[in-house]
């Protein structure tokens, strides 16, 4: 069985508005097992809407069109709905009940054209809106479906849940289940490369990949009988990736690379303190999204300045001047000098070359060196960016946050830490 | 002349991303006067993405495409336009060359698969990409003509800008002209309410608001036959627009309000430090972003804990027992703290509960105080935030930002700084 989503309405065509209801649906309908192949948009257009119908019931065993079931003149979705499955419009009394208790519930009149939403094609199942003044409707015919729903993301979510879901449970075999594993440290031709038999050879479960910014996410999902069996399926492959990518792997499903750091630092009871020059704050701020992080971030400095580097870190002029402020020495000596000044087991500092100005041939624009103190030992990693200033200071965060990860997980696992 | 928008992307399918590109180019093309009347979206499917090209050249004069212009077997779309159009693919030096160029600088060795990006379907346009691997092209056939865009929305619009714009418009009768000022500190209603009879009287040129995370940008866009004459029409509207709106409107064009600041800060040589606690580093960052920045940005701090905000920035013990940490008292004294610690005629300082726990009646979540020192003299707000940590966290940024700004400005018209 498969569906697809037809929204409607100019303000889409116009771009502006996101259409986040063909991603909620198509979410939902995934994990309930039922495949999308196309989302359409059309405008509020009688013709080119009476088109994308007949196209998506050509298409599809299931057609979810959102939006257009308003009280204006514009909103067409249900009236061409009728007309393309030859159903007549009824009055629906608890529709109309439910619009006009809504009104008095609001303090607002309700003007004859809301009158309008109460209508009905014959013999379809009605959605009533819990939300909003829109009901939704199920229209069968010929061994096709026509589910209509209203546009505003809040009605339709709840109507979605509430009524959609169950409805279309009774048409479905099998359950989905999928899993998310989150990488990073290699990139996404890497990964493919590395998993290339893998992803061939995979049906049940199948495995996607997906790039965001500095990291790959990849999603193993299966089908099953139960959910149980499905996740059965899942648990081999989830085995062999791990096996591949090892460490790479850094969490699973919602996961950030904060919250996994944080939470490593907080179950081992290990403080932290940042020094930071070309990320200048940015490294602090991501690891102050993990709400617990209060438990073990002792502090943060911003030491853009070499006078800042000297007098808040302790950073030695000669280092400075012998080897200048971005390189591996004075990143060391910004991690050790933060570790000691705040009293942390843990320091990390960034130093580099964000750009757009600033660069040479020895030092480009994208240079960053890190350093990392941890309990007295010292590490240093040099990266290469490219891309704009602000790029390159949120790659510098994710990488040198996800380096920090590794090492502190080895120095974890060695016992001696 | 009319376009249709399609997404190739099995993520998209599947509900794991939103379609924000199809929202920005939709929205770029009625900016200059290209009609979309339908958008789609269709997996990495040989079969349904030819059909789905079919389909569309029927329907559109221009179809442009985003996605599956990767590197790996999925990535069919330039494959499949070229099967339709009846156009080879050849390899394009200067797109080989950006690729190796783009993985050396990374730092990363390019795999064999990646050499693909490179081929191009013969006699078409091409695109090159400035922030990824992907190039671009436009084909043209039988006065279609289809256009081939990669799928990440920062390598997309960077493309869309510089060179999809600038192609399109030699297929439009006339020019268009648009300027965007740029808005902080009243919502996108409220500003349409002030707005209300410019939006409804403007024909040419047109007013279009767009809401961002904490600002608004308003798009004034003119037709004529000369760029010189439709920048002519916008500019009584521009006059009319900041008349309304004062001091609100900060910037222009692509101005953010770090630049704006940065600059303000540069221009009447006032150096400037911060202090952060709940933004804990974002309020840096952002700062930071502005490249000329380091000749006045002297430090920042993550007093996170109490014991930074006292040994770190002078705040007194007796000032956080009485008042607590997120009051006004602490962000007066973390404020003047960092300015004295820095050396600094600027400090600013921001404290507050950003959730998800912390908060009680009396102090709920979304409470935030900042605190600003110019010259010695002390000024302090309160703001109320909805929605969730990381949200907050950046309200706040950029609501303090603003605020310092406007205070900021008016010192220094007042010619006593």
């Amino acid at each position: 069985m498969n569906a697809e989503i037809l929204a409607v309405g100019t303000e889409l065509l116009l771009g502006n508005i996101v259409n986040t209801n063909a991603q909620y649906i198509a979410k939902r309908l995934a994990d309930i097992g039922i495949d999308v192949y196309f989302q359409s948009v059309v405008g509020d257009n009688p013709g080119r809407l009476y088109k994308a119908f007949e196209l998506a019931l050509q298409r599809a065993d299931i057609v979810i069109t959102t939006g257009g079931l308003g009280p204006t003149q514009d909103d067409l979705t249900k009236e061409i709905a009728a007309e393309i499955s030859g159903k007549k419009l009824l009055l629906d009394d608890k529709a109309l009940r439910m619009i006009e208790e809504y009104f008095s519930r609001m303090g607002r009149t309700m003007t004859e054209n809301n009158k309008k939403q109460a209508y009905i094609p014959e013999a379809s199942k009605v959605f009533y809106n819990y939300r909003g003044t829109a009901p939704g409707c199920a229209i069968e015919m010929g061994g096709k479906i026509i589910i209509l729903l209203p546009g505003p993301p809040r009605e339709m979510e709840e109507m979605f849940e509430r009524s959609v879901i169950p409805y279309l449970s009774q048409f479905q075999e099998g359950v989905l289940a999928s899993k998310i594993l989150r990488v990073c440290g290699v990139g996404e031709s890497k990964v493919e490369e590395l998993l290339a038999d893998l992803l061939d050879s995979q049906t049940n479960p199948t495995i996607a990949l997906y790039a965001k910014f500095g990291e790959v996410s990849i999603r193993i999902t299966a089908k099953a009988e139960t959910e149980e069996k499905a996740k059965d399926l899942i648990c081999p492959v989830e085995n062999e990736i791990r096996k591949i990518l090892g460490n790479h792997i850094y969490g699973e499903g919602d996961q950030n690379l904060e919250d996994v750091f944080g939470e490593l630092l907080i179950k081992h009871k290990k403080s932290i303190a940042v020094a930071e020059s070309c990320t200048g704050g940015l490294l602090a701020g991501r690891l102050i999204n993990y709400p617990g992080i209060s438990a073990v971030f002792k502090e943060g400095v911003v030491a853009y300045s070499n006078e800042a580097k000297i007098r808040r870190l302790g950073v030695s002029e000669a280092t400075l001047s012998q080897y200048g402020a971005v390189s591996k020495e004075t990143a060391l000596e910004m991690a050790k000098g933060i570790c000691i000044k705040a009293g942390t087991s843990i320091g990390i500092s960034t130093t580099g070359i964000a750009g757009p100005g600033g660069g040479s041939i020895e030092k480009p624009v994208g240079l960053v060196y890190a350093g990392l103190c941890i309990d007295g030992e010292l590490y240093s990693v040099k990266f290469n960016f490219t891309g704009k200033r602000q790029e390159i200071r949120e790659r510098t965060v994710i990488s040198v946050l996800d380096w920090a990860r590794k090492i502190l997980i080895e120095k974890l696992n060695s016992g001696k830490f």
